[in-house]
């Protein structure tokens, strides 16, 4: 199936799936995975199908994230069901308390250069290490159980040109929504993002993972880093030895320039995550909860980012705070800032998606407002009739001092 | 209202409630709490008043720890209305992850001979620091609110009279399902329990916590020891002053022996408090999930007693832990208790209720086997179809690094 293209004319998705944007290819994936929602209505989905039997199975990752631990009967049957089938198939099996499914693929597992299929729009997270991962539907996801190998149209590529370096509370979260205004909820439709120039190379493993895992914002397939030194060192720590990829002369569909030293504490208003402007334009804004955690930003980095500013003070509004894995609060615990942020007045849950999608762990009121470090926020997703604001970590917790909607810049 | 009689012939809480068993009597209370379901309730029945005037707010408090954080719209919603009305009215309210209601009413609210009232059923707790503690309706709790007393028919009461010392695993829970099992689910219906002898002054106050909790488990309206300087050395860690109250030689409706130095780890059978047995006889019986927590053992020493066995050693099981308080998170977390938890495989949920009621954080599902430190193993409450018994700390963590219920005398 693969054709001859030129690798260096390819662009880092275009080399990885190996063939030319708008054609259609079969590939062997190298890592599939599903969570305790999509992955039960996957094995409904293999259950329909003539043979059951599953094509490599040590491919496959299941991990409970989204409503775990189980919030009722219900939900608790169906997890017990596909936890059951996993460990008789041999899948990998994270249960609840382990953290979300893309933190977890990106704590050693998955690599520069992989097909990682998720079943799970943020499967493009790991775009952030070099590998092409996207999000599958749940039927998709079974026929990749049954066969080993699923269908991709090559995407074109839009590439986020960036340069400078952030500066001051400006962090790879508002580096994203910056992206994401420029760009448009469907700006990137089918594409890959393709984050490059000096700038990519500055951020850090944690906030490439926060940058490409709202790709999926604007409607991209992925979005992707490429690995380099920076990368190998981050998976290093996880015992893996990763490639470098190196940038090639490739043509892109558009390119949208960014200056990261420009880049300012960010908002998302409800109810659209492109409808970023700066933190300040919301000052004062009333809270009744803040959120830290998610795939975007749970992250150590991002914990310890909150907990700089909000230890030794008292948060003055509910506050929730959800490592993403358990690695996660392991560190955070031995570090003392899981400590400083309960004496603070958090809430901290174990790890996992907590009340991101909004099913349990802190939904919202009506007419209640709150402010997220999450990727979407969505009409009623965290609670009907509510309103949430996304955020850097830093926001969240300036906020989460004063009560209301406060940039950092505004206490520090 | 109060009548004459002599002090000395007078059980504890005959002295307390002032008057004789079976006499009805009016009394101002000195501390009542809800909870957010219960309060909700009670909220919604004062709405019915003619005046929703507040007789005594700061002898109210209300404390989230039923499902919270909330796990849908419609808890959300009932939350936010009585979290407004609670701060508007100036009752003391503790939010979500502040920790149990009855845990927080015994960490240096609720004194020695006081009368206390709860809107949940678990409240006769307190009478662990000889206070006259009892469980009420919403509606009751209502009118408490709105009068600051209430009604009671001063119970007979019937003494649990303790020699010797718990020894080996065996602890004061064991203690607590050994009375039950003597008294039954309905042998002591509307008295009031007492804990008296050399005995129930060796248990320390974390012990006669449990031990009191599971009165209602009797049927009681309450179980209460003796305050003394076990008591008054307690509540000085709170900043307290306690009086000690001395026993006096009254006669009891009935008198119940039990020589801790008989007890054994014990274990409640599906799906009867009553239905009380050594451990051992049913060791091997395969778990699906182990939870340590509630206002029976959640409290910091049960976490000690579990975490001396599971660190060191993997969970075999998925292992909810959930503190009783943000006190008892904190000490665990300063003591390294929490981060020994977290290393030996489990998931630590915010200070509450937990998955105790069946609502959130660990339901379990049909067909599904646990064990849990809690006080009530009732058909279908912690998941429809599954099965729960109850056992101590001790016995909670030796199931859960076996996978299956063990005695901690079976594998130390």
């Amino acid at each position: 199936m693969n054709r001859t293209v030129k690798k260096e004319d390819q662009t880092l998705s275009e080399r990885i799936l190996g063939d030319t944007p708008g054609s259609y290819v079969d590939r062997t994936v190298d890592r599939a995975f599903a969570h305790d929602g999509t992955g039960i209505q996957a094995l409904v989905a293999l259950k329909g199908f003539k043979s059951q039997k599953i094509a490599d199975p040590e491919k496959v990752s299941i991990i409970y994230d989204h409503i775990a631990p189980a919030n009722n009967t219900t939900t608790a049957n169906l997890q017990h069901s596909l936890r059951d089938f996993s460990l008789r198939e041999g899948f990998t099996f994270f249960d609840i308390g382990e953290g979300i499914c893309h933190q977890i693929m990106s704590e050693g597992i998955c690599m520069p250069g992989e097909i990682v299929v998720g079943a799970d729009s943020h499967s493009c997270t790991m775009g952030a290490l070099g590998a092409f991962a996207t999000g599958v539907g749940a039927t998709d996801m079974a026929g990749i159980w049954a066969t080993g190998e699923t269908w991709f149209r090559v995407p074109e590529t839009i590439e986020i040109s960036l340069s400078g370096e952030l500066c001051g509370f400006a962090s790879p979260k508002d580096a994203a929504l910056m992206y994401i205004r420029k760009l448009g909820m469907d700006g990137a439709t089918y594409k890959a993002l393709e984050f490059t120039g000096e700038g990519a190379g500055n951020i850090p493993v944690y906030g490439r993972l926060t940058m490409s895992n709202m790709a999926v914002e604007t409607g991209a397939k992925t979005g992707l880093f490429y690995s380099d030194e920076k990368t190998r060192e981050y998976l290093k720590s996880f015992g893996k030895v990763a490639e470098i990829q190196t940038p090639c002369d490739c043509s892109y569909e558009k390119s949208v320039d960014i200056d990261l030293s420009d880049i300012v504490p960010m908002l998302a208003v409800p109810h659209r995550v492109d409808n970023a402007v700066p933190v300040t334009d919301y000052s004062g804004t009333k809270l009744d909860q803040v959120f830290l955690g998610t795939c975007t930003n749970g992250r150590y980095e991002d914990l310890l980012s909150f907990a700089k500013i909000v230890s030794k003070n008292k948060v003055q509004v509910r506050t929730i705070v959800v490592p993403a894995s358990k690695d996660v609060l392991k560190k955070a615990v031995s570090t003392g800032i899981i400590s400083d942020l309960i004496e603070a007045g958090c809430t901290v849950c174990p790890p996992g998606c907590g009340p991101c999608l909004g099913a349990h762990m802190g939904v919202l009121g009506e007419g209640e407002v709150g402010i997220s470090t999450a990727n979407r926020n969505f009409k009623n997703r965290m609670g009907v009739g509510a309103e949430y604001y996304l955020c850097s970590p830093a926001t969240a917790a300036a906020s989460a001092i004063k009560g209301e909607i406060t940039s950092p810049e505004e206490i520090l």
